[in-house]
């Protein structure tokens, strides 16, 4: 069984539940360095793909806490192989800093007989060319954590020490059984496992529904990891996993709060403009052929929805809290035009 | 290229956009019997498969006119193999009335080497055992114009000549657009014919949801054949074509106008009480194999909606025009519980 941002092939196992392979890389970049990897400016590259649910956190905690200067950013393109995910948007196909043309390269150089799912994020170490990590959960709060040097001005607290017990809880409830849930669903092997999936997806969905019709964020009045983890799942609800993955009780936009919160989290500096429509269609549409075997992929939905009021801010909070938005994306990291909210 | 009511195997074409081969055994059941065939109480078996739209037609318009006692029913499973729709639902798997296991042996009873698709809706001589058409436009028709000796007190008229050109007009755009248009879309064999297939589909949407915002019904004010031809699309869009066939601009519930008009015909006698979503999602999600390979039915969506009010009788008509509903259906003919509208 495998995961959906790794390469290692088949998705669905006839007869049986979906089931993620949790194992990751677990060195960690700390400001103690006690891994081997100390928090240093400029040594580190981030890789990932908009397509990924997974990555995309990266690239949204990366951009609220303003770490663009201490930590590059690769970008890989939207579809993948059973090697590796590849970096064939960039010119010449290979990653202007690393000069890979397949992040297994990057995994090979530190393992050279690496034999797990080839995943984004990824963060490598420049010098040597070795991936550090990926293992995603902890890079987002290394990110929030271990980085604050590197911190903007202005940057929100993301995993304030006081909310960390409410985070985490809702985090691994949010992982288990919607982060992961869809896949459950997308991937079961029988009529029975998605059946079940189905029903452990939308339960957690309207519990959801029932905790944000209170409260503008997850946890807290300001935004959090916590928000962060759930959105990039909630923004492909609608273009992939309602048909794709036959998460279907009702789309996204059906719902009114959870529907109002992703609306909302879309148009905060970060969210939304982290958030590549066409390459998250393209990515799971193309790749996973034993569900899509025509690797056509959807025109719709049409996304203009994303850009209407969502009335949240009658709930209150402070999305920043006592920080700032961040500045608009970099030239060179704004995602194209047409691929994001405008896009049909 | 292959029908989807019919029965040859592989929907999908690589590299080709869907063409529907409409060549149908065109025999006809007449009044004055030209075909050898004359219209005759109790002679003839309508062989019906409640998954299909073509054959849902037959059962809307059996029902609405009255012709139960004159025309019987067998009705075949929702599924089908390379060979043959089967009476898997019968009792010992044999159509009590023909003694059949397969409608082909219909089919081979008049054409010992019938080579295209069987398909349903079929007409079937029960004397003889042979098929006598399988021309489901015509079918329909027929029953309408040739049967009326044997339509109930107060039957509608469904083509009345007054209107009869424009019902013409206003199906064959429905028929390309949008009854088949739904197959282009999701039998599209490469991105491009995708492409294409659902612009004209929503083109053709959007022009029946203006056309129905000023007027109850397609064609005058009441009930016709136009209306019987487009509803069976309808009911089977946010089930199955909006996900399956990837025809996901916009669920039909997120119309206005053409979402009212689809729940106002459901509520009618003879449209809802035929229509059978478990049969239908069972259908479309299990024989076709190279679209959706792991065979597995979605759960969704909540079909609760159906029977919301939809406030249409502001436009006026009336639905049977100088008619009466139909009774409530046979018991022998009721869709099972659990698979209408109440069926989550």
């Amino acid at each position: 069984m495998d995961d959906d941002n790794s390469t290692k092939g088949a998705y669905v196992t006839t007869g049986s539940e979906f089931t993620r392979d949790t194992n990751y890389i677990a060195t960690r970049i700390t400001r103690d360095g006690r891994d081997g990897y100390p928090v240093e400016a400029g040594r580190y590259r981030l890789v990932a793909a908009r397509a990924c649910p997974w990555a995309n956190r990266t690239l949204i905690v990366r951009r609220l806490l303003g770490l663009e200067d201490a930590i590059s950013l690769g970008l890989t393109g939207p579809t993948h192989d059973k090697r590796s995910w590849t970096f064939d948007l960039d010119e010449g196909g290979r990653d202007p800093v690393l000069g890979y043309e397949r992040l297994q390269e990057a995994y090979f150089a530190r393992f050279p007989d690496y034999e797990r799912g080839i995943t984004v994020p990824a963060v490598v170490d420049v010098p040597t060319g070795q991936v550090v990590t990926n293992n995603y959960p902890q890079i987002t709060l290394d990110f929030s954590t271990e980085w604050t040097d590197f911190h903007r001005d202005g940057a929100p607290e993301l995993y304030p020490e006081r909310h960390r017990d409410e985070i985490d809880e809702v985090a691994q409830r949010v992982f288990t059984e919607v982060n992961n849930g869809v896949y459950r669903c997308g991937f079961a092997g029988s009529q029975e496992a998605y059946d079940k999936a189905y029903d452990r997806l939308f339960t957690a969905l309207d519990w959801l529904e029932e905790r944000l019709s209170g409260q503008r964020y997850l946890v807290g009045d300001t935004i959090t990891e916590a928000d962060v983890r759930l959105f990039t799942t909630l923004a492909r609800f609608d273009p992939v996993y309602h048909g794709h993955f036959k998460c279907n009780r009702q789309k996204l936009s059906e719902f009114s709060a959870l529907w109002g919160y992703a609306r909302d989290l879309f148009q905060t500096p970060g969210f939304g403009d982290t958030t590549d429509f066409v390459q998250i269609k393209q990515h799971y549409y193309v790749v996973h052929v034993d569900i899509n075997p025509t690797q056509i992929v959807p025109k719709g939905p049409d996304l203009a929805g994303w850009l209407t009021s969502h009335g949240r801010e009658q709930l209150g909070g402070r999305p920043f809290g006592d920080g700032t938005p961040p500045p608009p994306p970099r030239p060179a990291e704004v995602v194209p035009a047409g691929h994001g909210a405008g896009a049909a």
